[in-house]
């Protein structure tokens, strides 16, 4: 445990306030993860230039409150006209987090004092908030994104090397770009299905471990690429499925000639 | 943006207090990633069984603090002694954010109605937790982790895929398992330096584009490990950027064998 890291997690901000403050570069950026993890987004910018990415957002009707003017202390409990209290009920709560509390603040403006100023605020209000280009200043960081079909991949190397980032980042892409993951998901899943019903049917453990023991041998043989190319159907799987204990031919096209 | 996801981000919880409820194996896991993020750690386990890699981590002084009693509403607060005001000045706002705040609630016990209590608890404290097994009281998932060196990745398939999520964990773990990625990043670096102390050394727009671009292009003809593999010299770069504008053999062992 000599490299440490940050705590990495999948949050979900689906239908909840999220607010960011700025219109530049950085600020299309955040409103670009949070579109994708469905959240209503509350821009506020003062008077300097917006990018257009986020005007065309805008104007796609895809940002829940768009305000163009400076930042108030008061913007972080915009939305809340009520307390939240423990005697409230439980339903009341889950409305009130969902339609008063803002989930998560992420300032991008170049005022440091200003963005000071706001992420102490923050803290007293208990948000959870990230200062673009202050650490110190970060609950959290944003990671390098894969997204791909149910697939998110996050990279992060903690801000020590953005050539270690696109690095991996490239390696990454290459395993997965172009390929339909999914269907390879769905061959293995046959393959897994037809030893399971026909090869060995018992659900004892030694019998669940030989599946999966064999299953993961076979899955390691190719490439996720490899494995989304084939149409697998049933006369394929138990061309595939004789071999058992054995494994097929590790070199993929003969591989394939032979199923 | 028809598949859609998570808001994937890299919390920094080093020196802030998380609390663990629950002492099984989730929770072990639980606490695993806080360690990897250098949190300070409660942990409230009732009367049952702990998982004995808890006692071990606990044994091992690295639980800041280990209660074996069963958890109270007011544990969401035992380390507030004060109150957080925007009077106080900002290096008391941060000293309350770390001496007394918890960051983060995990709770993994079997009890359903213990652990939907908590989350409206937390929520009322405005407390980020994730309940197991409970995505709809979560305002996080955990996802797979791989890590390496200064490098961690995050697989998450939103739930939607365990088969999925263990394919594509195999494949990356494949890129990277074994390999100095920091020795790539520095064989890659040399180059890049020689390239632009000795071939392009002017600094505008269209030199760092033609730069960035090969490099970009020779990074691409190998693996991580590949790269990872050299070992090089002064001589090698210069062998290397000979080639420039053009790239040197694409197959490894041939290129190996030019430089």
């Amino acid at each position: 445990m000599s490299h440490l890291g940050s705590l990495c997690l999948a949050w979900q901000v689906k239908d909840k306030h999220c607010l960011v403050i700025g219109g530049g570069e950085v600020a299309l950026s955040r409103v670009q993860h949070l579109l994708y993890a469905q959240a209503k987004i509350t821009i506020i910018t003062g008077e300097g230039n917006i990018h257009p990415g986020i005007v065309k957002l805008n104007n796609e009707g895809k940002i829940f409150n768009f305000l163009q003017r400076n930042y108030q202390p008061n913007d972080l409990v915009m939305y809340e006209t009520g307390t939240i209290t423990e005697t409230l009920d439980h339903q009341l709560i889950s409305q009130f987090v969902h339609d008063q509390m803002i989930a998560i603040v992420c300032c991008c403006i170049d005022d440091y004092e200003l963005s000071t100023k706001i992420y102490y605020q923050c803290k007293v209000k208990r948000l959870p908030v990230n200062i673009a280009d202050k650490p110190p200043l970060c609950d959290f960081y944003f990671g390098s994104m894969f997204n791909q079909d149910n697939l998110q991949i996050m990279i992060s190397t903690n801000g020590k090397s953005p050539r270690l980032l696109k690095i991996v980042k490239d390696t990454i892409a290459r395993n997965f770009e172009g390929i339909d993951i999914n269907k390879a998901v769905e061959n293995l899943g046959k393959i897994r299905l037809g030893l399971r019903s026909k090869v060995i049917q018992d659900d004892d453990l030694a019998s669940i471990e030989i599946r999966m023991k064999w299953i993961k041998d076979l899955t390691d043989m190719f490439t996720v690429g490899q494995w989304s190319q084939l149409d697998l159907k049933d006369e394929n799987v138990s061309n595939i499925l004789q071999w058992f204990p054995d494994f097929p031919p590790s070199n993929y096209t003969e591989f394939v000639a032979s199923i």
